[in-house]
């Protein structure tokens, strides 16, 4: 992996970094997917995120006023001005505080060992929103993992990254290019492997919900590709009560996810 | 109410219209919420949500190429260039098709006679993207009625209409300024009325779920207001069981509308 270009180091006393600042420059750059990939490295930005972030900032960039607001987090920040933080920023209102963080994505098998009881794989989902927000969604219903499988989404993308709302950073991520990898993964590690699709055979009513549980989700447009949710265990449909054709991906995800929570909690306190 | 301007009829043979058609200028106004209050008239593009909106189109505006690719929607329809199409449309690839369309909203007396058995109420909701997404997986769940309460988004905003994806078309739309009536009137029709709050003391897993119910669903950023759920039967929290610090609104009024839809679906087959 290729580092940050080097950049001259700061003197104490220096004025503000500007949009023009050599390390402006190259943490801007990170916006880019390929620059992210080149140097495993990502922005994140606002409090909340820099918050939840710590353990991978390289390096914070915080206006005075940011600093001002905000002492509990930028301790050792780099000062910068307010355009040069606009630079930096995706958002109209990051309050001051942009960081350089460290990808920090887990092998499969890694994440497996770990015995996960609820997994969310996100196959070819390309739209950065959607992603996230299952991510977030996959956290809140106890997911141990989000395996972003195929041509999907870079979690790291700024969008997914503040949908998610800081779930990116409690559940360990992996990335695997081959889906029918992770599905062969998930179901030699004893995951009851299911494929939502709303043209499915089995009903999320009667779908087997029981023991350790992977959901596989497909793009809003397309759904999941036909050969990958045939690898699944079973293909499972939310039912369609009034006459909506579909639901969109993160409802669906919402739905499917806390059926299984709820399944898994029961089974958790009667162990 | 208002009605649109009067505007020339069209001649037999005559050119198609273009942006700058005194038709075309109206319906463009439409594009404002002001001008769709005022006027009872709103635009819908696309042929899928044309085909919907049948029953309420009061002009189609088609290009050439629009209704050489759904001749099945088309007749009747008043020609127009693809500038002037360009000039309706809110999004890049509406297809050579937007309505000017009547609203169509219903009165909450004459939405409740029906007795839906599943209700769904966006209190204050401004984000005309999650409203489309609650109205589209309400319908999913099998509600007879969304009520738009408050200072809430405009239905017939075009990005809520595109997020519901014909939805708004399937149930009845009830718009009422104040939500403590529309509560008030729910109970009065023998509705559960649940407020969904991240900080309420009920788990969804153990909410009264039973007969005919109504969920009270707020904005993202800042719940329902207090005294509004108050005003309902119970405060219902879907339980977090990850870190997750919340669920974002269309994913929790998906987990809160199926979770009824699952009991009144049940309470249906043993009737």
């Amino acid at each position: 992996m290729r580092p940050l270009p080097e950049t001259p180091a700061l003197r104490p006393g220096a004025a503000p970094l500007t949009q023009r600042s050599p390390r402006v420059v190259a943490a801007r750059r990170l916006q880019r997917r390929r620059e992210r990939d080149e140097t495993g490295r990502f922005l994140v930005e606002g409090p909340q995120a820099v918050r939840e972030a710590s353990a991978h900032i390289e390096e914070l960039f915080a206006t005075p006023k940011g600093v001002a607001a905000h002492p509990e987090l930028t301790a050792g920040a780099t000062l910068i001005n307010d355009a040069g933080l606009g630079a930096l920023a995706e958002t109209v209102n990051p309050q001051g505080l942009v960081a350089v963080c460290r990808t920090f994505d887990v092998p499969l098998f890694e994440a497996l060992a770990k015995r996960p009881r609820l997994v969310a794989v996100l196959a070819e989902v390309r739209d950065p929103g959607n992603a996230g927000t299952v991510l977030r969604t996959a956290d809140a219903a106890g997911a141990g993992a989000v395996i972003f499988a195929g041509d999907a989404v870079d979690p790291y993308n700024g969008k997914a990254v503040r949908a998610s709302a800081g779930s990116l950073f409690h559940v360990d991520v992996v990335r695997e290019e081959d889906p029918f990898h992770v599905v062969k993964a998930l179901r030699d590690n004893g995951f009851t492997v299911l494929a939502a699709d709303g043209y499915g055979s089995v009903s999320l009513y009667d779908a087997p919900l029981s023991g350790p549980t992977a959901w596989l989700f497909g793009t809003e447009a397309h759904g999941l590709p036909p050969e990958l949710a045939d690898a699944a265990d079973a293909r499972v449909h939310v039912p369609l009560h009034g006459r909506a054709e579909s639901l969109n991906l993160a409802a669906a995800a919402a739905v499917c996810l806390y059926a299984s929570a709820r399944v898994l909690s029961i089974e958790e306190r009667s162990l």
